[in-house]
């Protein structure tokens, strides 16, 4: 299947979970298959599957099945495009407490 | 007010709506009143309040009042640790690429 188009609010949504970051972080170290994801969450596979549902509709995961298995993969945009927003926001923040940084170190000409 | 910790199932939830992003793009450009907040978004004044009563429990917004206008600001930490989440789920997924590609770049010892 193809990966989901990154959409910024269900991954901002999916990632305010714990279960589903906890997800994310296993993901991060590689593949998995969805029952071995399961096994050190201590939720049902049921639950796992939901999550994953979540996280692949929102483009942050891709999950492909092999014959009786489905294996889960990080899908990079993802990650990317809710990065890309948080650093846009930061960048125009911090270009203004520049800009005030200069205005406050000008001579004082009222002196 | 002193800020709220970032909480960072709070600040993703927050984060998921785009009425609320919308805020947090307004509030990079530096600090405004609620009511001129509202001006340009287009819906209530108690819409905006509840939606500023969200990113202020999540850490991502600090509000003051000072005699009858209520002020919002960003909470650097709070868009910091959002973002700090992410980085390192991607830096741990690409120190993974990379030790792939140097595997890849081995010569073939079977050959």
């Amino acid at each position: 299947m193809r990966p989901k188009k990154p959409d910024i609010d269900r991954i901002f949504h999916a990632l305010g979970d714990p279960t589903r970051r906890a997800i994310m972080e296993k993901l991060s170290h590689g593949p998995i298959s969805v029952s071995r994801l399961a096994e050190p969450l201590d939720i049902t596979l049921a639950a796992v599957v939901q999550h994953l549902q979540v996280l692949e509709e929102s483009g942050l995961v891709q999950t492909e099945k092999v014959g009786r298995v489905r294996t889960c993969r990080i899908e990079p945009a993802g990650l990317a495009a809710a990065g890309q927003w948080i650093d846009d926001r930061r960048s125009v923040w911090e270009r203004r407490l520049d800009r005030l940084g200069d205005i406050l170190a000008l001579p004082d000409e009222t002196e």
